[in-house]
């Protein structure tokens, strides 16, 4: 039982500004043994002025993880595991396993020859291979083999399992889902497979084969999935999109040349939960600050530079890992003057759309820029 | 830091089932102290086999209530309280101050006479009458008049604010929010109004005339929004309703004669995150039980029964609330034979279909009926 | 083949002008015997600056049509004529047998006790009740009972039979389909039914009692039609539904009060290729001129009053029908002072907005109203 | 006036079946003299069992048609003749100057320097170019250089002009539009732009850069028009598109390796009443005969062999271009066993889709091959 309940008063008309006397703390508490409480009480803490996301920026660096992640291989075996898999957890987000707000990202590894159990489940999950020769999923039937900076889905409710080739070399990828949403929503449900592995029921990589191809889609199939058809986006056709798009627009003023993985169905986003964006800044492209609606996870995937989230500056390099929470300011700049840098990102943004919750907000002063805290 | 890793094992082919080692407790401290964990030490935890809500099924008996709601009309004033609510809290959920799931609900009164400040929000509002007369509500300049067992929403993003005509009597209704979701997802923003009050801007009630008429729409009129226009759902046409569609129907073997309260435009929900329903038991009806991904709050708008919920019995009457977590079987008892008995509710079942997660699944023993815990 | 071949010459830049020569009429001659043709010989006719409708206005008086209907019911037998109906000819149209545009319209009478074989088509068919008691269609099991100024749909593919029972008496209704549409896509199929008549398997009038609930609909009730699924939209709340929403709109200044029929699940026409409207002029109402992409069939359901429709005055009354030819200007007059009037209509408008087509101007002359040709 | 009324009789049940007597001829007179008819005199007529339509399958052969086409480059000046176009007739569509169904074709030339003045109209078009270099499009002020083989789109309602680089060849086209259909529907207008020629607004090719992407489209660029954003679909890729798909799929029956140009933005269709596909007929490969609703219009894009068209044989070779008229079986053979022979396609498959008319029917006897008439 709270022994004050006016900590959350304002001095706004409008706002709840109810002192705390013996005579309504009395009421306060027989409201409690009813399950109940005065909204006055709270109310100013649950209908904040703007989001509070509890999530921090933070920034996990590929040079701290790597050897970690590989010690994986030894110290347990995928079938104790299931998957050998360091995740990333947010301080503020531990409880739930969390990167940013309900999203989880972990790096997985596995050993040539190794292949894990097929499963399936209500939260949605994507791919961005890091390293490694001779990677593979299986996704309903449908074998991708990946490599580099290639990004995979593995849809809600889809069989999956994903292995290396025997010829192969360890791989690292990092993993992208929304278990914590799941969760948060009570609706997350998990079936391992009945033959633990599945078949390859149609030719490999036929995913791409099929709808990949710009501007066209093969006439008479039918698609009705919330997710994309299209499972595997490679790195090269998607650098040379940015190569090309990059010839005829001035990109965006937030975010350099910033292109969305799409459904080729829809022209929306790659899951119903989960989105996914590339971004190139150009050499020596800064840009300015904005906020959205919305927790994203960055990965850098080409060159070097660093973001300024909230005030703070995190300077990354390939493979690093960082995070931008819901209504922060960020902003992005790629610290060579020869080279580009790309950073592949994945974000609730599907769901904040589909609840029509998505918005966003240019910093005005200081032409853009945050001030960087100290 | 954690002492023991291994507390969520399971011993089933797939799952992860990982004993704790002294070197492996060494590498889990090492993974901490980098912001990371193994996943395979809470894998079991955040991907259960199905949901496990942590909201318990619960009731709050008006016949408790009311006093205690009456009472705030003389303990704070709605200058200083902003609203005179009292919430509904969920035992699990009194942290984010919700009813069930992210669902906020509470009972506000009003006194003849009074208009609260006018403001707006992220979170979505409906408004379920209670008792009294005289009720109005303000949305966006469409201003309504409200009696008992109307409903009536105020969407996100719209003005509003609510009042008592001079004329009237103290009134009490049922408010529901999905304010816990807003915060949960980092979305939430609030507003007042700049002249604290609003002005009323159509004719009174112009909504329900305009946009009531069974199978017609005004000619023209365009409506972009993601909510109905339609904003009030008036009591007398909504039991006319269920009797002409109870003279056609079987009705639902889990609902009885189930009715949703829908946008006339789309046919879906009135609102994008928050949904409403009616149903109607007749006399001596008892459903059988059948579970949703989807969370609930009830109110006995007319007559007297019972729902088991989770196995628990929760005796009803009018103006009683009781709420239904997701996925757990629940079924309901009309308890006279000569009355029939109307449940409103509430629900988060448009964020589910949003985001493609709605299922449910009916009770196959017993005949559909849950044996009661006792 | 032609003598002359310049008859659409233009003198405006941008416009084909091309003069007939010796030369170029052999060019011209050569083309037609390779089944080509020059372009510049008929661009101007086949691109004209705006529409030129081949339609006429035209009024179909019942005092003059009544008689002859009735007397269908002596000459022929159902079984020997299928239906009994008079059918209404756009002196321009006949040769497709439409009232205008590709909609065609005629007057059917059926005897006490009979009833039409049961048949289904791609046209779209409804019908408006004139006069009679006792008439009742069956569509796919669904019985209505029809009666005065009943609206009802047949929707394509439907199986549909109608008839009169046993104590009613001789009743008539127009129909409304889009056959010449069907016929002129080269998309019309006809079915007999394979017993000749089809069983009723829905409690009579189901559809109303399932889905004229304003605002309401069904749970767990799905459609996936494209039409709507409330087939019968009777004239009192119909009536009253524009009261109601007289009472607070201005209405529109070209349609006075102007609802449209809707599906309940879509907002949307309640077929896909025939929407239905109902207006009414407010006594002594008299309209500004449009003129809209789209072909309009109009019955006076109620009062008397007249249209100018391209610069012609045609005066009706309850029961008359007349036309209005896409992108001729038209408005509309209530000859009473103390009487509302209405006009039900059918158009093509879904065509036109399905494929993009729909369009309106006002005239802005001489006050919105055109000079009547003498 | 019609001497005889019953040519159309049917002894079927359900099916009109009125003898002529005297006293109904001079009942039929009646009608007519008050513009109206009796339905039974001519349903069988305007509902027959399953469309027939008036186009007839045929071929224009390039060799035939190029030198006339060229010929137009010394016979008019593009001042006077607006654009230099040999249209394409079907024999039964002259008066509607059709190629097919409500489409139009034409072969269009221009020489290197011209460039047409800048228009827009509600009919859609598209251009298919057969040969020359230096041809180049503006839509609405995105310019577009085109190669041979090269689909480009100029939707309704856009300003479009075309040209030939000063340094290019005479170039020839295909034009496809449906302006028969607007002038059908009555919704065909026509506009000159008031410069007579529009600025280039954009960089060259950008929407190809921006929106060729596969899988991935502009971040943040909204698009709201009814067509596509992509409105160039170059050959190398297309080509490319139809390999890669080859290597995973047995093709369609009907089709073979077949793929529609989409909107990357929908999936759907490249225009609201327009659609174009491109199909590949491997090696030897004969499909077996369906039919459709809908027209078509083919050229040959590569390669050579022959279809079957109602029961006739058309042998294609590159260039040639033939129409399959609504519910027409038709089947493809590629005459070559060592190349593959490509087909691009332009359709009415929007319009039925959108009316939801579209159906088709596979040639269930002979192996699924028609017989050829003699
Ligand atoms: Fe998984
Ligand atoms: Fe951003
Ligand atoms: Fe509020
Ligand atoms: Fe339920
Ligand atoms: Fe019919
Ligand atoms: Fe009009
Ligand atoms: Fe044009
Ligand atoms: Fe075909």
């Amino acid at each position: 039982m709270a022994s004050t309940y006016d900590q959350y008063r304002e001095d706004v008309a409008g706002r709840a500004n109810v002192t705390d006397t013996p005579e309504l703390i009395r009421y306060y508490r027989e409201l409690e043994e009813l399950g109940t409480g005065a909204l006055w009480t709270v109310a100013n803490k649950i209908e904040p002025w703007e989001p509070a996301s509890p999530s921090v920026p933070i920034i996990w660096r590929y040079n701290d993880l790597r050897d970690r992640v590989m010690r994986a291989l030894e110290l347990v075996t995928p079938e104790q595991a299931g998957r050998r898999v360091v995740y990333l957890a947010n301080p503020a987000r531990q409880d739930v396993v969390a990167a940013v707000g309900w999203l989880y990202s972990g790096l997985q590894v596995m050993a040539p020859g190794e292949c894990a159990s097929s499963h399936r489940h209500s939260a949605s999950a994507l791919r961005f291979i890091m390293e490694g020769e001779g990677a593979f999923t299986n996704v309903d039937g449908h074998k991708m083999t990946l490599g580099r900076n290639d990004f995979v889905l593995t849809p809600n409710g889809t069989w999956h399992e994903h292995g290396v080739a025997e010829g192969g070399t360890p791989c690292i990828w990092q993993d992208g889902l929304d278990i914590p949403l799941m969760n948060a929503l009570d609706a997350n449900f998990y079936e391992v497979h009945p033959d633990l592995n599945q078949a390859v029921t149609y030719p490999v990589d036929d995913s791409t084969a099929t709808w990949a191809g710009a501007g066209l889609r093969p006439a008479g199939q039918d698609w009705s999935k919330r997710y994309s058809p299209l499972f595997k986006y490679e790195w090269e056709p998607t650098y040379e999109a940015l190569q090309r798009y990059a010839r005829v627009t001035d990109g965006s003023p937030y975010d350099g040349v910033h292109m969305d993985y799409m459904n080729p169905l829809t022209g929306g986003a790659v899951m119903s939960t989960i989105g996914a964006s590339i971004q190139m800044l150009r050499p020596g492209e800064r840009t300015r600050a904005h906020r959205e609606v919305g927790n994203f996870v960055y990965q850098c995937a080409k060159g070097s530079g660093y973001s300024i989230i909230n005030g703070q500056r995190f300077d990354w390099q390939e493979r690093d890992i960082f995070v931008v929470p819901s209504w922060m300011f960020h902003e992005h700049c790629n610290a060579s003057e020869s080279e580009d840098a790309c950073l592949f990102s994945f974000h609730d943004l599907p769901v904040m759309r589909a609840l029509g919750l998505y918005r966003q907000e240019a910093l005005a002063e200081n032409g853009g820029h945050q001030p960087i805290a100290v």
